[in-house]
């Protein structure tokens, strides 16, 4: 019952709500359960009171987990819970560089914890490339970080969409 | 007759030129007048001139009215008089925070305005959140006022296009 | 022959991968020669060695010609070699900007020569214009620009695609 999908797309595009909705689907038409795995850092006590909040809206059949960095060793961790919805990549691939890992040791961990994975996996990104080129150099490294690994994981993935004003538009298959 | 139409896109995608084309078409269909919705502000001479010389190549046959901020109030005032062209939504949101107006209680009003509307009418709007995360904190919180308000405009829309190089696609129905 | 074709994408979205992709599929179809047309110039010893270091990957049946200005006469010198890859546009745009030619009579001389192409020729370029609008006033220029040039050359072409995190979505016709 292995299934990789990617949901891609602008900032506020809605990528988040297909996903979710898209995971509880899944969820419910094979019988088990739903993991949800947070990339996103709770820096402050208002980051920390937003994502209490987001969990809180999701529901409590989800089981929460949390991977600044140790996203490969998450999907391991979690195989044969059922669905995971991992949100987002390129908030972990930003946590990456400000750690100072080495990106494409960690891409390639990633892509072998995808390949080995049993249960579904939902993959949350963002597209970053499609505006000026930043003056940033850092931006400038974060945005073709971020267009490498989305082409790595859809390359593997067996359904990817891009979601537009909240319309989700199917890329593959 | 009731027909909610998006176009959306990248900045010079083409998304004015297919909604005015899409706007003429189904008002000749019709048999119907043509309405013009500006929502950008004639902050000097030379935007007052650009926006004179739009006028001139859209032509006689549409009616020419502006709403900066009251966009509900004209979109009601104006139903009767045939196909409306809304150009466009980002405009309009970004004048609502520089006039420190409350996005959620404009947008209710315009979605209240749309659902009222018996007239058809077309929005145009841009895709802005596909870029690096803006530094300026006032950018990004636009950047999520506009993703928000599009996915909003979307979900009640009849038919939503996207246009990239001048080329528009269908993303609903 | 003729045969026009445009991949567009944000940057780092996989669109000079499939370019070449697509290239060496129609060159062996038709048993012709391959030509790609660099527009970006060497600023440097290290750009250099990566030009040096793309045309070794690209291998040797490629003639390899550039034109950072002189796009319309290289298009013009080469037809008759086989399948021409062009990559990019954006920064062939980026280069008139900077050595300020007339962006308009370049253009024309583009089309003009596109029109007159006896031989297949694959265009890359940049979507640009899907974020925040630039503060830099030179951005805001190019960003224009680009766009106007994406609509021209898609306006003409028999098909266009657009990469989104590597996947080509055909977009006409």
């Amino acid at each position: 019952m292995k299934h990789i999908i990617v949901v891609t797309g602008g900032s506020r595009s809605g990528k988040s709500v297909y996903a979710e909705t898209y995971a509880r689907r899944l969820a419910d038409a094979k019988g088990v359960g739903l993991v949800y795995i947070a990339t996103a850092e709770a820096f402050d006590a208002e980051m920390q009171t937003r994502i209490e909040e987001h969990q809180l809206r999701r529901g409590s059949e989800w089981a929460n987990l949390h991977a600044p960095l140790a996203l490969a060793e998450t999907l391991y961790a979690s195989d044969g819970q059922g669905v995971c919805l991992v949100d987002c990549l390129t908030i972990w691939l930003n946590n990456l560089i400000f750690s100072d890992m080495d990106i494409s040791t960690a891409t390639e961990g990633l892509l072998t914890a995808i390949a080995d994975r049993q249960d579904p996996v939902i993959f949350v990104t963002n597209e970053v490339g499609s505006g000026i080129v930043p003056e940033n150099a850092l931006a400038r490294r974060f945005r073709d970080e971020a267009g490498r690994l989305n082409q790595k994981v859809a390359a593997i993935a067996d359904e990817v969409y891009v979601s537009i004003s909240g319309i989700p538009m199917q890329l593959k298959p």
